[in-house]
């Protein structure tokens, strides 16, 4: 990390997967400034200093009305010369959250349906994006078995130099079983 | 992703985890312009428009003189306010990578040792960093007991608006077992 100059590359979008696991449901929304009519998982931007799983929550909040908070990271995705970012680039992650309310009250600007939807549903329909669908059937095969099996777990660590913290996300594997 | 503006927040890091799964050793350096002798894996910040895997190729090479094909994703950091980034945010990804050759000529202007260590010995010594330590351990099981484990695979999709391509990364699973 020593060749400098270092610079902002990357703006940074965040996507909530609400999982009410005692339903099998799942929290998506139609956006309004899409042409076509796909469920996604609502999210946003990251604000600056704004931590991946913060934001996931505020946009969840602020798109459906739903608290809920951070599980894990499931997935992320790079696209460059992003149309959204003057020439930047993208990179967007999904989380998988917990819901703490369940009461949509959404917001009709930026959405024209919100739904909890099943999770089998989402990750059968057409209605969606590829990479719903493809965190869709990753929730689900949660569901099934455990979401150990598909979650980037989160560990807070102190950074040395600045004395302040940083999260570290990767797969947090149990013990191996020995005979 | 409607409440724009958007604009770029985070610098965009990347270092291989180069695995030789013959002899279950990996790629590691030790830095020249960091105080503490730590054993870490190669890398370094993505140049604008450029993915992830070949930011972590392209770090490898320049600094250890290693080829190496990428695999997947392990695992991602996000620090705020870091100290080489000017105030904006830091994304540190950690890849897993092929060896295609084997003999190291590392830049010395970058490093002042780099080895083939073994994975058992970097995933116990204190001579390393909190990130790699635990990198290490997961490769660790992936060399036990499959890299599917601990993987993020790689897809590429199209993009609908740009008519590119992006990446996705996420765990592939293997299908359910069913009785």
């Amino acid at each position: 990390r020593s060749r400098l100059p270092a610079f902002a590359t990357h703006q940074v979008g965040v996507a909530g997967a609400v999982v009410d696991e005692s339903t099998g449901k799942v929290l998506v929304v139609q956006d309004r400034n899409k042409t076509k009519n796909a469920w996604k998982f609502p999210g946003g931007l990251s604000d600056p200093g704004e931590n991946i799983g913060a934001t996931a929550v505020r946009e969840v909040l602020e798109e459906t009305g739903v608290r809920s908070e951070f599980r894990s990271l499931l997935s992320i995705r790079q696209q460059h010369q992003h149309p959204n970012a003057f020439g930047m680039s993208d990179m967007y992650i999904i989380c998988r959250l917990s819901p703490l309310t369940y009461d949509i009250h959404f917001c009709t600007q930026e959405c024209v349906r919100c739904e909890w939807l099943d999770l089998a549903e989402l990750a059968q329909t057409h209605s969606t994006t590829p990479i719903t669908s493809r965190v869709a059937r990753l929730l689900l095969r949660g569901l099934e078995s455990g979401f150990g099996h598909i979650d980037l777990g989160m560990e807070e660590l102190p950074a040395v130099y600045s004395g302040t913290v940083y999260q570290l996300y990767y797969r947090q594997l149990p013990p191996p079983l020995r005979p």
